[in-house]
């Protein structure tokens, strides 16, 4: 069954979803609403949108809605557009925090029609140009306190996903932020933090970075990540954020002290703990 | 000219070199000698070395003697190996750290026959089963004090790092020890501990590596890097590594006092820095 989809935010992850659902037959048309006028004729361009429109006309003529936006603005767009969906149209987000969100539109009248869902993967790029088909594949899918979404809503989401061939988890939002926190706002932040400190070396050292080996990229990788779309995840995650920053922090340090005391088998039992990574990743 | 090249540990560094060599044709035979029986056997088996020979063997019938052992290992093999080479004989390590190494075959009769250098680059992998061709081309090659080696001995070593297409940066062994410190160490600490800190979460919550998304897999690469290779570089390195680390528990510890805060300019400026890290490793 075809569909009209009404994207708001044409970036990597909105884009690249509809790229892939256009691709399979499952979206008929794609209606898009961007803040940026620049993103939106890209998306255009880009064959991502197939029309520009305001948002109220992008609510009014699409069978779903997916809102994806950096996330300070999704908690409102939700709202919003939930107050002007009328039976049988249903909404999405794509975000990376949902605890906030789903108090945000608790009691709404129209909360059913709403699936709170998080699409894991993405690229340290982002706008429209960032877009790719199979950016999904096989990948997993959050789907957020689905007892609270109708039948038809979550029936209409998880299709979507299906799609796009991904794997869904359900769970409470709440459960979900601090285990994002763990796998997936912890490294951008373990990130961001090694590309200051690298950059804060080369004022006085202007040639450190002709060694950068592919080590350091890779690690450095997620440090290029937008502050637009970031800033907002931490701040609307830091409850779960902070202790899980004083967990790495310990154990960083930890490394240091067995360093520090020349402790070689404190350091090998540590190392030796981190390689269990390997099995753990393989699954 | 063709040459006899002797390798003394063939694991992914030394058997990716001279998978290399062989294929430019600038060696015509590699002896090998590991530790390891299954190693050595391996590398046979891959057509990394032409033929396992004892260590006395080898040195007496290589042109060129190639040491890519540990650090801790390679330390005492240099100058065990200085101690048996005659005229025309040139010598390189390949380790991650280099100022220990110099101060022990300070002084040695044969110092001026022995290079010290650092091909930068690898992956998480270890032993010749993860030797490849290719993985040096377009990489830097750091050699450490050249005024240390000789004129002839210089001259094979860097037709052989051109026969790998690599660039040379020449520095001394304690500035090459900070520079890695920063570009290659660090990262490894920082993945080490972050595969620490989830596989501690993971006791109470075998869920969270089923989230592992791609940003998570590319933080913690480094974490599944060998105790025997990097055990031995933390602990030649920890002058500089320690220092290092310190300044890297600043930055993040940072980060997290401007999140604790709810200083959200100090946050954004805190990420549009490690943006900057775009720039630096586009060139």
């Amino acid at each position: 069954m075809a569909k009209i989809v009404g994207l708001v935010g044409v970036g990597l992850i909105g884009g690249s979803i509809v790229l892939d659902l256009k691709e399979k037959g499952f979206v008929t048309k794609v209606l898009a609403s961007d803040l940026s006028e620049r993103n939106a004729s890209k998306a255009l361009e880009l064959r991502i949108a197939d029309e520009i429109v305001e948002l109220d006309a992008l609510i009014e003529k699409s069978d779903i809605i997916i809102i994806a936006t950096p996330v300070n603005a999704s908690v409102k767009l939700v709202s919003y557009v939930l107050d002007r969906v009328g039976d049988g149209q249903y909404v999405m987000d794509v975000g990376s925090t949902k605890s906030l969100l789903d108090k945000e539109i608790e009691g709404h009248s129209r909360r059913g029609q709403f699936v709170a869902t998080h699409p894991m993967a993405g690229t340290e790029f982002s706008g429209p140009e960032a877009a790719f088909k199979g950016l999904f594949k096989d990948r997993v899918a959050i789907i957020c306190n689905p007892e609270k979404s109708n039948p038809k809503a979550l029936n209409a989401i998880s299709e979507l996903y299906y799609h796009l061939e991904m794997r869904m988890i359900l769970m409470d939002a709440d459960s979900h932020d601090e285990h994002v926190g763990y796998v997936s706002h912890l490294s951008h932040a373990i990130s961001y933090a090694l590309a200051v400190a690298v950059l804060d070396k080369e004022k006085d050292d202007t040639a450190i970075f002709n060694l950068a080996a592919g080590g350091f990229a890779s690690t450095v990788r997620l440090a290029k990540s937008s502050v637009d779309m970031w800033l907002p995840i931490f701040e609307q995650n830091a409850e779960h954020v902070l202790p899980i920053l004083d967990t790495y922090l310990e154990k960083l340090t930890q490394f240091k002290t067995y360093l520090e005391a020349g402790d070689t088998k404190g350091l090998a039992g540590f190392i030796a703990e981190a390689n269990r990574i390997k099995d753990k990743l393989k699954k």
